[in-house]
């Protein structure tokens, strides 16, 4: 795959990080997005802030989802609540060979994508700290790497599928975003998700940084609750966790003392969370299998009740 | 007791409320508290709107804990995490036969208060809604009944007990606060609890209205849990709850569909909150009988971080 034109469906933080990283290193990237966002860059370019650093790249960006058409690489970047709806406007336009990446939190989007497109949709985990403060402003504060892998479940292990996985990733890395091929991407994706469900409820209901959370004890033990919960449903499906995941989960906070979650920027930022598939996904799982998630449960159910109330702004 | 003096030790919305009762029908009142809401009182009297109706009532405020040994009745209205301290200040000028009322939420101010005091000391339960807005104004939006009783350790069902119990009641009655006396005063305080623990750290952590709690299925969920497991710990310290609780804690919110807790008041107000003394309280008590608390545990600590991110204001 050299050279391949690239298409960002979601305009978001993520998507304006690796599309901006893509074009700036001399690929061809479009990226479609919601009007607030394409205005701005159509007008100014992509303000991009990377540490001190301020560029302005430039872009293709735009509404029309039917552009997806001309593109071999979609970096499928939504919020997870918004797949179904992105996944089933893009399915009418991808080509056939298209590779659809999916660039977000929550285990079951590759899945969901599928449900609506026949081309092949694999997964990637992303761990980065960026934001949008403004239309067409990106600003990004530390990570950036990421993990790509087939999913067990279509993998053929041949030539064929060993060659896409390192074009894609030498294509990222060649841009700057480091990118690691993992033979077990569904524990990647797990990891994630008990990071996210781990920091990003408890980050939006007290507004605390991560660094402040790990310096008191009560809020360890809930997050090594969090922790416990998802690993026996991680287990009830098949996955098998690491055995240091508490450590790792523990460590982000040193790594991103500073940070706030995503959840967290959404409900500052009035808009819907993606709660329901983080905490309220494993709570769902764990009713299904008879698994108690109480912890998970409370931090889905506040999360929702904290989301409603901004968005309707009256208590 | 007829005519008592009353002192008020605690000048917020619970002590300005009831003192300000008693004070408008005619009682001898004293109130004692910090020096931003004794200044204004003294100043202008206490601003005491209830519903549509402003009054303004004069009424003595002072810093003065010694001003306690006049007292025949003390109302002790400060925050539970106050008790200690300010029953340690009252301790030495008490006088001998003087009364102490304990209007607090939580369920071991009592004992607490007596390890410093030597005088009587009875619960009362406190079933209002009402705010200081600004300093020496006090804002009441519901309720306002009282539940008082000898606890069961020290009860002697004699005569001159329940004359004393007859003569609180009949005082406050008469002063437009309806009181109750219960002879299972321990389940009352129990019962405050639930409440207190299904609703106060809800509402501090989504700054949602109680209406909005029970409208969502995820919600009444967590309160069930909260209620359950506050079940299971009373009972191991001997105290039935009645069998319709739950019915009872989901009814509250009905009642006061606009309602925000004190704990988020305190929150938006940057004050420390009673938390500990609350689901604090019964995820302690659990863990000592190890009986599970999850929920209750979950919200004591994300409304402790809650608490001290807003103390801090730095995140």
């Amino acid at each position: 795959m050299p050279g391949p034109n690239v298409a960002v469906v979601g305009a978001g933080a993520v998507g304006c990080y690796y599309g901006g990283m893509l074009a700036r290193a001399g690929t061809n990237v479009t990226l479609i997005g919601r009007s607030r966002h394409v205005e701005a860059i159509n007008r100014n370019g992509l303000l991009f802030k990377s540490g001190d650093v301020e560029e302005r790249i430039s872009i293709a960006a735009t509404t029309d989802m039917a552009v997806v058409g001309s593109a071999q690489l979609v970096l499928f970047c939504v919020k997870s609540l918004d797949t179904d709806e992105a996944a089933r406007a893009m399915a009418p336009h991808l080509a056939p060979a298209a590779v659809v990446l999916s660039l977000q939190n929550g285990v079951d989007n590759v899945e969901r994508i599928r449900s609506h497109v026949k081309n092949q949709v694999m997964p990637v985990i992303v761990y980065t700290a960026a934001q949008m403060p403004a239309a067409g402003r990106l600003e990004h504060t530390g990570g950036g790497n990421l993990v790509i892998g087939q999913m067990n479940d279509v993998r053929t292990n041949d030539e064929s599928e060993r060659r896409l996985l390192e074009e894609i990733a030498a294509l990222f890395t060649a841009a700057g975003v480091p990118t690691k091929i993992s033979e077990t991407i569904e524990v990647e994706l797990w990891v994630k998700l008990v990071l996210n469900c781990a920091y990003n409820a408890i980050s939006a209901l007290t507004g605390s940084l991560y660094g402040r959370f790990i310096a008191m004890p009560e809020i360890r033990r809930i997050m090594t609750d969090v922790v416990d919960e998802i690993v026996q449903v991680a287990q009830a499906k098949g996955i098998r966790l690491p055995d240091n995941i508490v450590e790792t989960t523990m460590k982000l906070a040193e790594v991103l003392p500073r940070t706030r979650s995503s959840t967290a920027q959404d409900i500052m930022k009035g808009k819907p969370t993606e709660i329901d598939h983080l905490n309220g996904y494993v709570a769902r799982q764990g009713e299904a299998l008879e698994i108690p998630t109480p912890v998970n449960r409370t931090l889905a159910a506040l999360t929702k009740l904290l989301e409603q109330t901004k968005l309707d702004s009256s208590g």
